[in-house]
């Protein structure tokens, strides 16, 4: 459309030096500023928010990251900010990939590195994210187009790829541009969101060869239920350590799948059983047996570096500086006090700081958002919820 | 821009025919054909779908309800299409709100009722939904804009309000245009998504007045845990029969907020304890004592109606036709059969539809599908998954 307005622009002035009289001027200078405001128009595209340099903890509604440094603040995470220090390689961006980018996007990843061959169609509008306007166009680009839009302060790369090519996927995620000094790969976690096992298998065996932690996602053809997996190479089982069977028997999964047959979804969040709202989680060990032979370097590997984890965690405990509680009266071996009874104890109930009886502030003074919380005292609520966790179990096995 | 092309054409006309020559008469045809050509572009908003008349099973790229109405014959629901009769109300556009709404438009809710007052925020951008585009938008406003275009399919119905309107909020829900024949309200659903106790009381108060069964969610303030909670009315306790303290004692909520402090929140989805991946459930009585006089009326009607919901309840076991199942071998009361074993009991191996042993398809073959599911068989695996459950949480309980 600019282009076009541009050739406009030339054309009428073409005319004008080649108009016998000067009295039709006044129109074609009146049409000349017409098309330079459709310019100025078509250029507008809808406002995009600007980069942010650094990310602030100022509570004003133009700060799109208030709510996510409050995290900070509320002792959940030690440093937010370092979260533009990760990468995450996101494989297969359908229904889960896409909120899982979405969802990281928001949260201000540093970079995000998005495989996928596929395009969108309208029959994907049963899950979250693409929208109608954009089928046609790859996963990838449509993402990409609707993240950057999300948080300019990301990094994409984006890969339409089939996975076939192992070398190049491997090499892609090798990549370290984005953080030169980082230790091992150029990505922190990888996320498999694909819908075929021979895409895991793939995923598993680059995670095995690059020591990469991954995690592995899937839903059932049904819709109703789906499982989410950890996998840390050498300490954890991997994907082949325990396959489904389908991967054991060898049969080829696309003669399971029949023409006019699709499986069902839905726009929800995925990994467990919707039907009986259950979630259950398991550990799995590595299997000694495993097929995988990149799998058992890393479990001979794992094994070989305990002495120094068992060394590590000794000495982290050690540093642990227990300070000795001190008694409330030195010289009262029974730590009595006296109180004067014609003053309240409590305080001034007329104080606009002073709450019903067992009721408390979620949260803390202003001043006391400053000081640290206390881990022990973090420690202690998580051991309370595992006390109540075990009794709601009691509970619900009756 | 469309109007300033069509002002831009007439000027065009007017200098052709106040041209004292026909020499740059064709240059001034192109100008035309251009301008034409730009009111075409102009026009081409993003192509949005159009409307759907009959929800279609037909697994083609186009169809957008295919991977839903494949729950239908995977037998997880039993008339997929009368999803579009049903009303769902929310209540509060935010980070809950926004996805729910999300949720049923992709799953072609029939209508969607939206209540909020507040405007979109670059700092409501570390939830899912919204986009940095919108910002001073109305959090409806902005929905129904990204709904529609998502789904053109469901109806949607604004509100800008803060619950204070109580009789505008209750008479919203009791309006019936959209299904006439409807029992009870005009809504199958109230889901409350607000962020303050006064709101939740509005709608505990209007749902317990209509006898609406509702949802109520919340986050917690440093974003890591949450609740969701079903509450019918009479026959589970409403919001008011174990109020959070802070209801209970009557002090003003708002004086527990203070100037410059945000709580934290996490583009995730909420309802559980996230850092210890918990999410228990339980259930809660009506309280006989309940301070809110509907939910008492409720209660009444509720134990009233038992012989009724009994009796109904009799019938519909009595009704359920119990088929007597035939002896394989009538005159065999041992039930032997011979097997040639000359002849393989398997399969041929070499059939392409011949899996493993121990292999099974997930989809059933094509003629398969034409048959309806039975019940039972259903109802069995359930009790399998409830065995299997106990199992885990005895394992979990260590």
């Amino acid at each position: 459309m600019e282009s076009e307005l541009k050739e406009m622009l030339i054309d009428l002035d073409t005319l004008k030096r080649s108009l016998p009289d000067s009295s039709l001027l006044a129109s074609i200078d009146m049409m000349q500023s017409r098309v330079e405001h459709l310019t100025d128009l078509a250029k507008c595209a809808p406002a995009r928010r600007s980069k942010v340099k650094d990310m602030s903890a100022e509570v004003v509604d133009s700060n799109p990251y208030s709510r996510l440094m409050a995290l900070q603040r509320m002792g959940i995470v030690k440093n937010y900010e370092r979260i533009r220090e990760f990468s995450v390689a996101i494989v297969g961006i359908g229904g889960v990939g896409s909120v899982a980018a979405e969802m990281l996007t928001r949260c201000g990843i540093g970079r995000l590195l998005l495989y996928d061959y596929d395009k969108v169609e309208l029959a994907n509008m049963n899950r979250l994210f693409f929208r109608p306007e954009q089928v046609g166009m790859t996963k990838t680009d449509a993402a990409v187009q609707t993240l950057s839009d999300i948080n300019p302060d990301v990094s994409y790369t984006l890969n339409i790829t089939t996975l076939q090519g192992f070398e190049t996927f491997t090499s892609s995620l090798k990549n370290k541009t984005f953080c030169p000094s980082k230790e091992g790969s150029g990505v922190d976690l990888v996320l498999s969101c694909v819908d075929n096992y021979e895409a895991r298998m793939v995923v598993n065996q680059a995670c095995n060869e690059m020591n990469q932690t991954w995690m592995e996602s899937g839903v059932s053809e049904d819709a109703v239920s789906g499982h989410i997996q950890l996998l840390v190479p050498g300490e954890t089982a991997c994907f082949a350590c325990a396959p489904p069977l389908v991967v054991a028997s060898g049969v080829d999964e696309r003669t399971l799948k029949r023409e006019g047959v699709c499986a069902a979804s839905l726009p929800t969040t995925m990994g467990y059983n919707a039907l009986k709202d259950y979630f259950p989680t398991m550990e799995m060990k590595p299997n000694p047996q495993c097929s995988n032979t990149a799998c058992l370097d890393r479990q001979k590997e794992y094994i070989l570096a305990k002495p120094a984890r068992d060394a590590a965690a000794a000495k982290a405990k050690k540093d642990e500086v227990l300070v000795p509680e001190c008694p409330v009266h030195d010289d009262n071996e029974w730590n009595i006090s006296v109180v004067d009874d014609s003053e309240p104890i409590t305080a001034d109930a007329s104080s606009s700081d002073t709450l019903p009886e067992g009721l408390v502030r979620e949260l803390p003074t202003a001043d006391e958002f400053q000081k640290p919380c206390d881990p022990q005292e973090m420690i202690d609520s998580v051991d309370d919820l595992d006390e109540l966790r075990k009794q709601l179990e009691a509970l619900n096995a009756d």
